[in-house]
């Protein structure tokens, strides 16, 4: 049988622009997979590594005009958008590498032996260790970011760990490209090409994960591919961790006073936030309560003006185009759904956003509102007018896990007055990030991020953004009773490479 | 239907002591865990979850007299082991509420807005909250230590986790009245009943774990056991996080040389190890290569001696004693497989220890020897005598993941001298403790103890002892731009609590 062909299609016509790949066989996953396994100890530098993702990062922007001119060309994101994706992905390598030389993910800890403790304690020094090849599961909106050079690939390469990427089929192309760009950047420290070994094809993805010798996998993307992925994962005779951002409806809350406060600012803040990168974000709002009367009325107003005013956009391929045209189709023939502002088809090729609004009480039980509780990918969010706050809170129970949860609050409830901290109690444990006052969509790279949620918006309690996204790829190793010449310098009690460390319960930092 | 009675047996006897309980149903499965959900409030304070596992070391102390007699009756551990493992339990409890005041499991970091970061990182902080309803099962082994009281309860609890506990059915009536004992201290602290439910059953065990309100488990068993709860809590429509030690072989390589420097030493010592607790620890050592020769031949000389001079025990309950005897017999009649002490039954209710050899190289490739790379749970391990270190390394290469891997060496290889540092390296890989001239048997509490390793020794990275165990029942939220008015205490600027936290990136502790 001949090998699948991988086209690189061009979204804003719908034609194929070059082959530029091939589908891997399963015999080609597994020399994937073994190339990347005999590559690990080249990774167990700490210095070699840092030194690694920062000259990725070099490479990556020295190759910028190819590699924006490559992605524009399959994503239609745009040449703005994805100069400013590659400079945050460029950042977020530097991140990491600064995160690999400090080295506090090691989580050092030395206990010395005790004789008081119950029972005593022996000569015990623990720290991390990398997990073993990685599994990178490509996201569609994200050419850059979570993708090839991406947060996921950027925490394990921190972490130790040869990584193996599945590429997504929005942007062969741009990952053969990237995958060549890191690759030179190993070769500069002398880590063979095996370190980043790139896949194509749906079937390889499902052999990836089924690997053997792949110890741990990372994913962004549907719901529906996430989770046949993760059953995959922990069906194996060998499971492994599978870390997963599948889907988040990201509901948001605007109380009363807000509303009546600014009205005008938060539906133009909102209408900017949907429609951002037509809507393609996993942190687009998709959900917003806002109350019956008057504010609320003027707070809708806003939103229609300013939705009318967006243009209309290309999505990333044009299944993601029919789905969205049927998501939307489905949910405003429900009945006592308006669109003051209805999302469609643009052109041929294109959407246009626009939003729809229902009564909250038709979301507050299950049933066939339950529609609007799903997240609708594209240019589209839904707003639910609540009569009181027992009704936006039946709402909010309702809800599966998410990315973000958002509230929006007068200055005197910001200052404390009100339900501000209840309302804050209340998103709390619906999401991994709470906002107040802002927009969920931009997801800065910081040590204090949390990119993550309850299923499904992700499939383990991990962030795949900030520093802590390293901690996913690694797993505690205590050595016991072991002779000063035979431990790892990070363990030895003169502390050679100068590790943040708990040295008999004492935090030395 | 009747509900089906829980017995108390004694091991000794075979006899059934009393009717302790009976089998929970679905519905009280249910009531159970909404009980515990609507405790969860309660264990909110830090302050409060430290008062109560404190309170619960001193209540469990105040009742060893009887709890170790029940715990006795039940399990034949005898009362020098049960009052050891109580106190460790309790000692365990009390480091907990250390951890939970200290906070550092919080993890909190904070990030001021730097508009310098690529994107401009807003006001971010980040720390740790509960997950929820923690499902609990009981080993048998540790009636104490791995049970109603043990390691997961107090870490969950420690994380602000209320608990279901499905009890062992090797000690119902100890894990009534220790639950009891748990209840009268949460009642001190103002804490509800129900944030320690208790119940019995095989079925019960399974509804628990599919238990919508049910946010996590723990797990301490058996692979085939282990394994179904696992699949189950994967395969729910909502995931949840599983965190089961399955099951070990140990395994250990005794150098040429250290078996020529003190063969008898580590005979004896093996046989200690191996036998304690009538071969009933989950540590205990399954499998040892020792080198052929005359060095390795008075080791299994000095084996031989010890082991003919330990005396039979009582296993814990008749379907152990039955296993033990078929894995025994089952491994012994493979060809080529010795047995210098001979394992197998004592009187009706015991098992006498004992021990097989076999030649290293059977081992080294698949086959029906994979048998011996199986955990056999009682008094009995697997001496595999290698011919050179390429062949102790084949054996090596072929097993699964243990919770411990030992290496005995000369004084000189300790010192650095041969291949200790290589074989270090070697033992890494398969497991979470490494030890070096010492036994598995005895797991320390401590910060820097792991007690967990690669499938199926446990089926996440986490550990189930020492303190980094309260890191499974938490998930990270971050705060994005909230008001300082609304923000929890722990996040707050002026750290009104004293944690130790990251700080724009400094290290405060």
């Amino acid at each position: 049988m001949a090998a699948a062909p991988v086209w690189s299609v061009d979204p804003r016509t719908g034609k194929q622009r070059e082959q530029v790949a091939v589908e891997a066989t399963a015999q080609e996953v597994d020399a994937a997979v073994r190339a990347a396994y005999a590559a690990r100890g080249s990774l167990a530098d700490r210095t070699v590594r840092a030194a690694f993702l920062r000259g990725a990062a070099d490479q990556l922007e020295a190759a910028k005009n190819q590699l924006v001119e490559v992605a524009d060309a399959e994503t239609a994101l745009g040449p703005v958008r994805l100069n400013g994706e590659l400079a945050r992905t460029c950042y977020q390598l530097r991140a990491f590498a600064d995160i690999v030389d400090e080295g506090a993910f090691l989580d050092v800890v030395i206990n010395h032996p005790d004789d008081t403790a119950t029972p005593p304690i022996p000569d015990l020094r623990r720290y991390k260790v990398p997990l073993g090849v990685v599994a990178v599961y490509s996201a569609s909106n994200f050419p850059f970011a979570f993708s090839v050079p991406g947060g996921d690939t950027a925490s394990a390469l921190a972490a130790g760990c040869p990584v193996v990427v599945k590429a997504h089929p929005d942007h062969p192309g741009l990952s053969e490209l990237v995958a060549k760009v890191l690759r030179r950047a190993a070769a500069e420290q002398g880590i063979p090409d095996g370190v980043l070994g790139l896949v194509h094809g749906f079937e390889a993805g499902v052999e990836l994960v089924k690997h053997p010798l792949v110890s741990a996998a990372g994913f962004t993307g549907s719901v529906r591919g996430g989770r046949a992925l993760f059953d995959a994962a922990a069906s194996r005779p060998v499971p492994i961790p599978f870390h997963g951002e599948l889907g988040s409806l990201n509901p948001v809350v605007i109380t009363e006073a807000a509303a009546a406060e600014r009205a005008e600012a938060i539906g133009t803040g909102l209408a900017g936030s949907m429609t951002l990168g037509v809507g393609q974000f996993c942190v687009k709002p998709g959900l917003v309560l806002v109350p019956a009367g008057s504010a609320g009325d003027g707070l809708v107003k806003s939103l229609t003006d300013a939705v009318s005013d967006t243009d209309s956009g290309v999505l990333l391929d044009h299944r993601m185009r029919d789905n969205f045209l049927a998501g939307v189709t489905e949910r405003t023939q429900l009945p006592d759904v308006d669109s003051p502002v209805t999302p469609g088809a643009g052109s041929e090729h294109t959407v246009s956003p626009g939003f729809l609004t229902v009564p909250a009480e038709k979301l507050a039980s299950e049933g066939a509102y339950d529609l609007l509780l799903e997240e609708c990918f594209g240019p589209v969010t839904v707003v639910a007018r609540y009569d009181d706050d027992a009704q936006a809170n039946a709402v909010l129970s309702r809800l599966p896990g998410n990315l973000t949860a958002t509230v929006h609050l007068s200055a005197g409830e910001a200052a404390g007055e009100g339900r501000g901290a209840e309302i804050l109690a209340e998103l709390t444990p619906l999401a991994g990030r709470v906002l107040v006052n802002a927009w969920p969509t931009g997801v800065a790279v910081a040590a204090a991020q949390h990119h993550g949620g309850p299923y499904p918006a992700t499939t383990s309690t991990s962030t795949s953004v900030g520093g802590t996204a390293i901690e996913r790829w690694l797993r505690p190793v205590a050595y016991q009773n072991t002779p000063e010449a035979l431990l790892p310098l990070e363990l030895r009690d003169d502390n050679p490479l100068g590790l943040p460390r708990r040295y008999d319960g004492h935090l030395e930092r």
